[in-house]
């Protein structure tokens, strides 16, 4: 069966990372970056994004090998977007210590004519504008998803609105939820926003797992529990990546109420290897084996032998 | 078949709860309390503990219609244990404003010469030098589970050190799982209080659901999402006492692997239904028909098909 591919727009960005083991300077980084690799771990993938005259060569050349298309990466005059970040000793939260826009500041995304089919197509946390314009960029794409920011939700609601009407899923986290419906509660939040647009919600609780709120209800995918946790960097975008990647590997199943669900394992997966080690070095070098590992142990942890019936005498 | 009975022992209390809703004085409360009327839904329950002079007989008689023998409930001169509680806006934390300990302060737990051969055994929160006086009072319990917390883990741990090593199942928060092993990573911090005593292991994060660590592997439940929350109080107790209610009433199924993490979706329940009404109005009308319900829509909430291959044609 033909494999359908994934778009990715977002950042691409170096990051330095104070983390309590030690400080990580300019790590590669960025949304797409991460969604890019996560994706790819499952099918071919095309990205865009912009970079300065700084980025090496050699990041470009990692994406390619595996099977990124980097036709969608401008190049332009000028420095590559940074973002310096400190995380606290338990890594359970951050504080940006410095962000430098640098070219990212100019980026208006453009499609290569060799995109414009791609079905599946994943609208990194950027300018609610851009991803409009993204998304009139595509003929008719199969299934589009977009991540958004507090900045977004507060500075600009009315294209937030217009995006929003586009978007098939929408993919935040619970704080964000509430603030774009002004809904303390997480599932009348979630009914609240798939009233405006997006038939699925997946709302991300990092280290306690995602919501998914469809037309078939609601689905919960726990965060893999893992020894070690070295960098929570890019965790959600590797698991908007995995998502992605599941969902256009299994285009044919679209229609089955299992496939999303099935995605949000892939999801979590996707995350929890990118959290094993610095910057995206995990998710760069994970190979579909590992993935299906990853996978079984996760079957095992929410198996209860498929029946929850009030005696075992009634199964 | 025979149902077994579950006896629980602990605290039996006035609570006073200040909520961002009204403020509610005097309601039933006390661990043992909630315990109790949880397991009773699925089967026979005994209780052990104390109450003043103050304590109305509508308390004891509301146990009785439940199912739940008070003959252990012991009844003192003086004013039953009463304890003072705010809530935040979004309930997600409280703050003890007043705690009195009453008659509770001299509680030494009695059990009943008809309680003694009780093979399900819950101790609640109480000094683990009183827990480990009931577990010797009982005769070969098949199963003990015991909760504990942040002030006997740093004030007792000699005491509880020896508990551990006399109950089967122990209950706490990822909090506590941390200060007792001063490990930080929630997966390692399980395998250490393992090799203390207790072979198996349940880590409540409350709204973020519950883990459970066991020969088996680990297992993890979500907590229903609900769309009215109106009183966190009792949840963990009502938690720890579906578990026991679902575990005695499943006795012949104790060896497979399954039975406890179908026993952890009857506690989740349990705990989704206490937090509906305040005090444990809702766990006290709470019917095996509604419960059969919530178990259908949790099993709904987590159902993915069963498999997770790569793809829906290899599946």
């Amino acid at each position: 069966m033909k494999q359908e591919s994934v778009l990715v727009v977002g950042s691409i960005a170096f990051d330095d990372l104070e983390m309590p083991h030690g400080t990580y300077e300019g790590v590669l980084g960025g949304a797409a970056t991460y969604s890019a690799l996560a994706a790819s771990v499952l099918g071919p993938v095309q990205i865009v994004g912009v970079v300065g005259d700084d980025f090496p060569d050699a990041h470009l050349d990692l994406l390619r090998s595996r099977k990124v298309d980097t036709t969608g990466v401008e190049r332009v005059t000028g420095k590559t977007f940074r973002w310096r970040g400190r995380y606290s000793e338990d890594l359970a939260s951050r504080t940006t210590l410095d962000t430098q826009l640098n070219v990212f500041a100019n980026f208006r995304p453009k499609i290569p004519e060799s995109y414009r089919k791609t079905p599946y197509v994943l609208l990194g946390n950027i300018h609610p504008a851009l991803q409009l314009e993204v998304v009139d960029q595509i003929e008719h794409p199969r299934f589009v998803a977009a991540d958004t920011m507090n900045f977004w939700i507060s500075g600009e609601p009315v294209t937030l609105a217009a995006l929003l009407k586009k978007v098939d899923l929408l993919i935040i986290n619970d704080e964000e939820a509430r603030e774009l419906t002004g809904i303390q509660n997480l599932c009348k939040a979630a009914a609240d926003i798939r009233r405006r647009g997006p038939t699925q919600l997946i709302v991300k609780r990092g280290e306690h797992g995602a919501l998914l709120f469809d037309p078939h209800g609601t689905f919960f995918v726990p965060a893999y529990p893992l020894e070690e946790v070295n960098d929570p960097t890019g965790a959600g975008d590797s698991f908007a990546g995995g998502l992605m990647g599941y969902l256009a590997r299994n285009h044919s199943a679209a229609g089955s109420p299992h496939t999303m669900r099935r995605a949000m394992f892939y999801a979590a997966a996707m995350g929890s290897f990118c959290v094993e080690k610095v910057g995206p070095a995990r998710i760069e070098e994970l190979t579909l084996q590992q993935l299906g590992r990853r996978l079984d142990d996760f079957r095992a942890l929410v198996d209860f032998g498929g029946t929850l019936t009030l005696s075992a005498a009634e199964a």
